[in-house]
């Protein structure tokens, strides 16, 4: 007997903060909101400056949120916003003139190396630069304009999850407080905060069976389009990293420009299904994937529309498209954590990787 | 012996067509050229009409060009470019204000619908349009306002080559001629055609022991960073279209930010490494892939640069960082047309796919 044995006897269960840093996404969203007046401010500095074209940075889950903001601002103020490329200005050095442009920085920890550095840029081109990060007072919020804190709380897990979500609300609550649907949009965030315990605990009680035949799945598409495509992505990233499955997000038209050659039987296909202008088009990507033999699982409000799925997660219906992915995302999380503790791995340490990524 | 035998007897080898044209693709290249006047006059109007927001959309390929024209757009004019969402404006009907802006609209078919209606609504929301198609009397090129013609020739292999390579240089070309760049620009492109041939021969004759090793390979990154995440993406494409593999594209910095937990030595990564300013950044991300136990192959004009790469498939040195992945697409190519051969599939007619897709 080592004396090491107490602290295992203490060890946390493998997955235990991803499960709970998912279950406190509800309590962290709220958190969000009652810092409601200060998306209110830049919001309305933003339009001031005339700074409407919105350029966002961000890796991993931040780029995948960023995804999300391309809707919530070519939405509701009918702005165009873009996942800007790093590399341009932060590398190459390009010499753009980003007056009339606002830029989100998006980094939970607000110490990416390059996110850092792109903010700096952009100020010096002229952007008005906004910090949207769980830390405060971080390198990346010392150089923005403004900064719109995460309020998520400690993410211990290195896979993101509250942040994310907290990533998306954050988008969707500036962009509509450029207009005047602030405060709906506010309202919509708290329905979906309300509904989003029982949709946690609903699907946790079958998601082991569900993520169980996937057990030795080696890849995965995981389609999506519109806002959902964000969860597409996000989902995509979390197989990847706590279940190490080669998942590729798709928009569900481009699956059919390429990618469907690849479908086979071992290749199964995850679809995000919400009940707006894209449910056609998704439909039509199932179809396709079915016809090639792949095992489906269909989530998202509009799961139900998905014929012939293997799996079915839906989640509830929201007042408008902008907030479905609050809730869609969350059978993802869900079934990667169980995923994970069905391939033996422990989603709250994947191999070669850090809570803060400081790579280049 | 049934009356089919003679056409049996006549038929081409699997992949004969992609084979061939790859080979096409400085011819090709030449014939584009042959219209730089064309470039020029569409580059002056875009600089006169002031429409200096670069929205580009496209599918399979043709979205992997636009990555590249972010690149060409920021770099030469410094302007804004970004690859559109196709859904904001086609199934949500968003009201973009975009006037201001040139719509670059890829289509080799120029019938791909959700391109085409795009097109129709940039037009009516005030954006100058421009059509870049292999088919100068297609749909696209009716509704467009003006039209670059690829010149490429009839692509009959499903996987594109000759077009893609002819969106990159149309791309470059415009970006350079809405800048006193054009001319200096041809005289690049016509060097990296003049370097085409060798470049090819070299490489084909030591693919096939190249590609043999991951006749069974179900799944690959490709990282790339700046201008070449374009090659990263189109080679990815041509590896999941023509080999069945899952393979995703990532920058480099991206790989860090998740995917590298999923990383074994059954996870092969593919690096394009380019001897410009984003050099450190793949060297650093495949030394992470390389602990993590992933076999490398290296391509791209600084390939030997990445240490300890098992495979090494350089592509000769350019004049910028902008004419480089003109020929750094090449290696990956013949690569996946070996592989496909390898695995006993024929890249010519891929499982599934069309020629034209008509997809939704």
């Amino acid at each position: 007997m080592s004396s090491a044995e107490p602290i295992a006897a203490i060890a946390r269960e493998p997955g235990a903060r991803f499960r709970e840093e998912i279950r406190e996404q509800p309590d962290a969203l709220l958190r969000l909101l009652e810092t409601e007046s200060e998306f209110a401010r830049v919001g309305a500095e933003m339009r001031e400056r005339g700074a409407t074209t919105i350029r966002m940075v961000g890796h991993g889950s931040s780029d995948n949120a960023a995804s999300y903001g391309v809707y919530a601002f070519g939405l509701l103020p009918g702005w165009t916003a873009l996942r800007d490329s790093i590399s341009l200005s932060v590398y190459y050095g390009a010499e753009l003139d980003m007056s009339g442009c606002t830029a989100l920085a998006l980094s939970q920890s607000g110490r990416t190396p390059d996110v850092v550095e792109y903010a700096r840029r952009a100020k010096s081109r002229g952007a008005y630069v906004v910090a949207i990060t769980n830390d405060g007072s971080s390198e990346l919020a010392e150089v923005a304009d403004a900064v719109l804190e995460l309020r998520a709380g400690p993410e211990l897990a290195v896979a993101a999850t509250k942040t994310y979500t907290n990533q998306l609300a954050a988008l969707g609550l500036l962009a509509a407080h450029t207009t005047d649907d602030g405060e709906a949009f506010a309202e919509g965030l708290r329905a979906a905060a309300a509904a989003m315990p029982q949709l946690i605990l609903s699907v946790e009680s079958r998601i082991a069976n569900v993520a169980l035949p996937f057990a030795y799945a080696g890849r995965m598409f995981v389609v999506g389009r519109g806002a959902e495509f964000a969860t597409a992505r996000e989902i995509a990233l979390k197989l990847l990293e706590t279940c190490r499955i080669a998942a590729e997000p798709l928009t569900a038209t481009d699956l059919a420009h390429g990618p469907i050659a690849a479908i086979d039987s071992l290749f199964p296909v995850w679809a995000i299904a919400s009940d707006d202008a894209t449910l056609p088009a998704v439909v039509e990507a199932v179809e396709r994937a079915r016809e090639a033999g792949a095992t489906v699982v269909a989530s998202g409000n509009a799961a139900e529309s998905i014929p012939g799925a293997d799996y079915v997660l839906p989640s509830p219906p929201t007042a408008s498209p902008l907030l479905a992915p609050l809730l869609s995302i969350l059978p993802g999380q869900l079934f990667a954590g169980a995923l994970a503790r069905a391939r033996g791995l422990d989603p709250d340490t994947p191999r070669g990787l850090s809570k803060v990524t400081l790579a280049r």
